[in-house]
């Protein structure tokens, strides 16, 4: 199971002084592409969230191989590590447009209730597909 | 009717690979700084949304007479422009360690109802402040 | 002389918790709408600061008529407003998914040299195409 | 060898849509308390850039215990795990205004020519600090 993003630029203001992508905005780039992936098995994110659920990340690790530069496109690609219970395990591996990886990552996502904020196991609808 | 925010530091994040602050940051620096305002009023903010109530920003513009650097400190000066009505303005400007003018700026912000999102009148604990 | 991206989508860590997207995040859109515009006319923006030119945004103004939230598509139509000198002047309209105008803006940015810092015509290469 | 920060309020802009501060700001408060100790320790990060040598972040690890929200207020204690060699690896615990961790996290950051981008030892002036 895992789902390879579009090609996607990278955006100016995600550069800093260091002439590079700032580290922070990983994270960034691995959640839209677990949404992205989402969405195309047809469970859009904001749907999930209009049923009282939330996905907060409670881990995450990342690996640097490379930087990202303005002016570079990459793909995301991401994969589900195991079968999803009350959380559900992502990584992810970053390849700019010359093919080379670039970063390596890892997320735990906790489901909770957003009205209650307690661990609530993963919906049918989303474990039925990983 | 005014308030001077104490000395910021630019952090390096803020940067882009101009080597300067990027500046959709000063739209931040400036929330930041009429929302310490209010608190030193004794207004927090996370206590006005729970009454129900948002400001979003509907309306502003920024002059950037100077860039900031990372390096820099800075202070915001804002200014509460007139009476409030449904919405309240805000003028700002920002000073480096210097004492330098690097930025001027107004914002409009809506009194809205968080529930409706329609508009309210400013409540008058926040009216007879101003 | 206008330019309209391609649908964009709202990425999640663009929301605040007022559950809208956060009013800075517009001035990044049309950040790479500009981008994404001069890239098309053949002139891919990395080239231009390999070339020690610059372009700070020096004055910008916004207008929130609708909120865009996460779930939205949205597209920013780009315009040259007038002939640059040593600066170039772009208006933006943002359309929602459902066609509506949400946020219409301007921004004014010098052209500098990235070394001195100092103020440059507008080169030949830019002039020409506006 | 450690170092904790002031107090630092959460900023509004640093929330998503779940309410909470979205979890790539917590390498952002990682950044900024380690280049606060650095300027406590006399050695301004601004300065370590003109000398030529740039850090960026090769690795990194996040573990969400609690959210911080807006209104909180944290620090972040910062801890230098040993030795500096080519690379320099700190770890991080974050307290919220009850004293309740919330966060714990580490990077790994690599000494860099900033014009070769090539790996260099750590310069004298920090090993001996640390």
């Amino acid at each position: 199971m895992n789902y390879t993003t579009q090609e996607i630029k990278v955006r100016y203001y995600e550069t800093d002084q260091m002439g590079i992508v700032h580290h922070s905005n990983y994270l960034k780039f691995f959640e839209f592409a677990r949404i992205e992936w989402l969405e195309k098995l047809n469970i859009p994110y904001h749907e999930i969230e209009k049923n009282k659920i939330i996905l907060p990340v409670v881990k995450c690790e990342l690996k640097f191989l490379k930087p990202l530069v303005f002016g570079d496109t990459f793909k995301v690609k991401v994969h589900c590590t195991k079968k999803p219970t009350s959380s559900i395990e992502f990584s992810y591996e970053i390849f700019n447009n010359s093919g080379e990886k670039t970063t390596e990552g890892k997320t735990l996502l906790a489901f909770l209730n957003s009205d209650s904020m307690k661990p609530i196991r993963c919906p049918e609808i989303i474990s039925k597909l990983f």
